[in-house]
């Protein structure tokens, strides 16, 4: 690394002023939906003791922990996801009222290998109740999901549902009583790498033929229990239409945490892929050396929600910059003019920037419009003498010279 | 660490979400101040180059960067700021349209001692001018704090004022030519040490007494200079009333890459001390390898007001919470009744949580009660034959029974 040629580390993001735009959009619509349900808003530290992410995620994930050992010779590490960080939250804090609604908006990071669409650094938002097993809340999590698509204009969208416990029966159902974490692992990755390459995956875990062959036929096959019966039966009441959600046998999630309902959302137009993943996890908070304190959630990513709207550009008409109005800079014999009709706006209010040098002013007009400000107000000795200001639409190219109090209206 | 005693790490802070309702109230008033002021959003990437980081701040602060090797074998550091982050933006993405004015909300991490106010990891809020050295580009600076501070109601503050510039001039008129920067972080030490630990370190620096008695007479006596006679009218012109800044000699700022006009202020009641540090730096963009780009700025302490405003009670009508109203689970019975009403409310943008599971309606109340929900709505048998609902305001206790369609406007 050579100190003159400034570098942003492989699989980080700089984000610049039109990007955070969109990015606050996003955030700004979660969590609206999210305080809409009666989930509060918790934040936690960034960094942990090591050992409490650790044996959480699954043997591939621990690997992914930016792990380190600190001034105080502590080892450390950087939040991986927002579940477990929250998880001991309960372990901690015993007395919080249950259910404890809670939604949380952080970055986590991964030292994954950084290819198109996976960072090291995420925004991850996220919504979970702790403290019951009532599939009422499951069915929650799902509307949650659909009201945030819904307010970002997704139209054809898929929340697919299914059950650790569904899976865990047909895994024994099938013979399979050992390591079902591990097969559970290898199931996930059928998006992946396919039907043939789970079952290598499965066979080098001592899984017999025969036993893969009934497992994907039970999976098949396979129907809602009585529990996720009460879930769709809530989803309905709580106004998610029949199209948005689907029972699917074949979802499994990776994370070893789970332990009932799982869900993921795939947006298929515009074609984002996967924007959300969570489930229940009744153990999490017990592992972590809490009380007995069931939980069900779920992420929305953000991250891969903002990249498709700027790819497909899919906010034509967001502005790029809140900024309402330029005030110019017509050099010192009208600056106490300029810099008080700014200070005026500001009152008032309104997003105004002033241009600190006395650049010529077709200068001061293009940084206007480079930024996207619609307004440039400018004060010369002639508007000075008569209490007038020179407004120019940057649009249309427009010009009215109006006076300095009439301006607020006009901006407004 | 036992894996039985979840713990947070010491000099970091869960913040559950009654903390949270405060925090977000100032991070809010800080981002409509910031956007008022024509300053854009800018985020940066929390882990940056070991090389980026170091070298910026000063050999004592160099320390504290929380720094380590990471899976590829870089050496790599957690943010310590949020102004050396952005001057590498500008020295990597030298096309953006200057000036360049963001403003930039995310936490930086140093390895301090953990002590009562003094954190590992804070919420920095920062603003900055980058590419003019206009003394209106420091005037902007003191506007926003002023701006800020009004709008969080508080009274009595000053706004310190002095310049590095001023300072330099007074180290060599006193004969002190090498250096410099050593002293100066020193001199800052004056409200933490005073005049005889100051004049101790100095000595021990092969300053000597009598230099250093001079150095301190010139600087009892210090004036304005020029330049900063130009950011004072501007503040004034701003509309900032004179009793909210004042020039202060003595006043020095730590970090190393200040080079003009620096700002501290002080909130005197309530007691918070110094809420925001900042000034001009107009070789730190060079320093990190990109062109000549001046700047200015200040970060905002949002941490210190937060601990202020949460021990002296100073918003005691911010709510608890955003929930407006707890919808109740009276059973199966009425079960699909309630989530129907649920659904209606928050298609309505009414805050509502939904108790999931059929407890008795005293623990449902109390429930709402110590989460500061105002409003409870119960679907019993009767009120679910009737299309009504019984509201129960929780500050009064009082109840009636109204038609659901005429809840939305009830709420409202």
């Amino acid at each position: 690394m050579n100190q003159n040629k400034p570098q942003t580390l492989k699989g980080f993001r700089d984000f610049l002023p039109e990007v955070m735009m969109v990015r606050n959009y996003v955030k700004n619509i979660f969590i609206e939906t999210f305080e809409t349900f009666g989930f509060q808003p918790l934040e936690t530290p960034s960094l942990e003791y090591a050992s409490t992410l650790m044996g959480k995620y699954g043997a591939e994930a621990d690997k992914l922990v930016y792990s380190f050992i600190d001034q105080g010779d502590r080892q450390i590490g950087l939040r991986y996801d927002l579940t477990v960080p929250t998880a001991k939250i309960l372990a901690i804090y015993q007395d919080l009222p249950k259910p404890f609604k809670r939604y949380q908006i952080q970055p986590v990071w991964r030292g994954e290998k950084p290819q198109k669409g996976r960072y090291r650094e995420v925004l991850q938002c996220d919504v979970d109740t702790f403290g019951t097993t009532s599939p009422l809340a499951d069915a929650e999590i799902v509307a949650v999901i659909y009201t945030a698509l819904e307010k970002l204009g997704f139209k054809k969208y898929s929340i697919r549902i299914n059950s650790r416990k569904v899976l865990l029966d047909l895994l024994v159902k099938s013979g399979i009583t050992d390591s079902q974490k591990s097969v559970l692992q290898s199931l996930d990755k059928f998006q992946k790498i396919g039907l043939d390459g789970v079952t290598k995956e499965l066979i080098s875990k001592d899984i017999n033929q025969g036993t893969i062959t009934r497992l994907f036929e039970y999976i098949k096959t396979a129907q809602p229990d009585e529990n996720l019966q009460l879930v769709f039966n809530a989803i309905k009441q709580l106004g998610v239409p029949n199209d948005k959600y689907i029972f699917d046998p074949t979802m499994v999630r990776g994370l070893d945490y789970y332990t009932g309902t799982i869900f993921e959302t795939y947006v298929e137009e515009p074609k984002i892929g996967s924007v959300t993943g969570g489930g229940r996890y009744d153990n999490l908070v017990k592992t972590l050396g809490g009380p007995n304190i069931p939980a069900v959630g779920t992420t929305l990513g953000l991250d891969r929600i903002v990249d498709c709207i700027l790819e497909l550009n899919l906010l034509p008409n967001l502005p790029k910059t809140k900024t309402k109005v330029l005030v110019a800079n017509f050099g010192s014999e009208t600056i106490n003019e300029s810099l008080s009709l700014t200070s005026n706006l500001r009152q008032n209010n309104i997003a105004t920037s002033f241009y600190p040098d006395s650049d010529k002013l077709g200068k001061q007009f293009k940084y206007a419009d480079s930024l996207g400000i619609p307004y440039v107000a400018v004060i010369g000795p002639d508007e000075a003498k008569a209490g007038t200001v020179t407004l120019k639409n940057m649009s249309t190219g427009d010009q009215k010279t109006i006076l300095q109090q009439d301006l607020i209206k006009q901006l407004i």
